[in-house]
């Protein structure tokens, strides 16, 4: 009996193969270049308000990147990982000859015209998308490591969208140049080294079809927290319903104000 | 000097009515039935799939409240204060006489024609709303007790909508009956006596300006949370938006699915 059932978990088991494929699966359906938002974004079809607006919200995103991945080292109990994971935190908040990711974000938004310290303040950002943001932190604090960490497998897909988004911008949006675009351009090639070392990191310590399930659930948490982003922007700023107290550009007919 | 300083606290320091006054404009601001998705389902301009949607979605919220209020009462240290708390508990849980909130839900479910098993299994519940009710919970979990207590000043307001509910839903669809409202007739009361005791908490217990700036940010979360779910559902089920893996009702049109 201890045999068949063994037979059976090994069998339910995915091979490494099998289980990347359900990993790029996940990310053709849920990742965010799905979005409506994203093209509009990238084909030059927004205007500044609304790039102001998005650059606003993701960057609640930004700020939060390495206070999730603090929670997460918080609670690995080995070096070796750690030392692997630390570099993100120095890659979003700088070292000695590198300003860091939060810091190109200013760029993006001081090229936007945005105020930096309204930026700081984060007064106008979605309530959407400080909920994604905040459940992605706690999800790193509550759930296993293997979710914490695999929950970045969207880098898998980011290389992608990064490279549409430098060149789709740059073309497209007279308010956008290299300057500003310095953050896309410095993650292109950070994300591909990050997404090769999470799959690795998958693919090596999912052991049982549970664990492969709990991280192919963990890519689509991730998913869902970028796509939620996505939709609240669309929602708010091309459909017009903006909530109370969010960011209103400067061009923006407040009758798009959902409570007047 | 130290007068100064206390004269100034004092003058800082709201009275009770003007207190009470900017929590009811948080509410005349904020509260959902600001939405546009709330005057579609009252007015019957929703079709079935529509109401089915809102009905899985504000169950996710449903069964998070008894968590909540079980993770605010895990804080308390005064046993006055969660006998006054627990039968928010039992209201929703039930009790010997009174099958309470989360059996009524299915009621309406169940008369919408929605499969229990797939209510219950919450996969279809939009991720906005998945983040929006789980920062909720995390939110009495993390705030202090005077925070987590008035993030339910909602029910101030909450009488006025449930009522609107049930007249407005009650003649406009005739897949509503009075067995499917049943949650709402029973929370017309017991909302009213909740918001009376909860307001009376804030005046009480808010005894410093930044207390009361606490109560009223508390309250302004709480709105956040509501008021996503109904942007969430807009978004997804008004304007065609379904993300992957959310509910899809039966009569919907497939161009509706974002990632197709």
């Amino acid at each position: 009996m201890k045999n068949m059932v063994n037979e059976q978990q090994y069998n339910d088991l995915l091979t490494k193969s099998e289980f990347e494929a359900a990993l790029r699966k996940i990310g053709k359906e849920r990742y965010h270049d799905n979005c409506r938002f994203h093209h509009l974004l990238h084909n030059g079809l927004l205007n500044k308000g609304q790039v102001q607006a998005w650059a606003i919200n993701r960057y609640y995103y930004q700020i939060n990147i390495s206070i999730k991945d603090s929670a997460l080292m918080s609670r690995i109990k080995n070096p070796e990982l750690r030392r692997k994971w630390i570099h993100r935190i120095l890659d979003h908040d700088g070292r000695r000859d590198d300003e860091g990711g939060i810091e190109r974000w200013y760029k993006l938004t001081d090229g936007l015209g945005l105020d930096r310290e309204y930026v700081k303040s984060t007064d106008g950002v979605l309530p959407a998308t400080k909920f994604a943001v905040d459940c992605y932190v706690s999800f790193v604090k509550e759930k296993t490591i293997l979710e914490g960490v695999t929950s970045s497998l969207t880098e898998l897909f980011a290389p992608k969208i990064h490279k549409e988004r430098i060149s789709g911008m740059l073309e497209n949006y007279k308010f956008i140049n290299d300057t500003t675009m310095a953050y896309f351009k410095k993650r292109v090639d950070q994300a591909t080294d990050d997404a090769d070392f999470v799959l690795d990191y998958a693919l090596k310590n999912a052991k049982t079809r549970e664990e492969q399930d709990s991280v192919c659930d963990a890519l689509k948490f991730k998913t869902d927290v970028l796509w939620v982003m996505q939709d609240a922007l669309y929602h708010s700023y091309i459909n017009g319903h903006v909530p109370p107290g969010a960011f209103m550009p400067e061009d923006f007919d407040d009758r798009y104000i959902e409570n007047k």
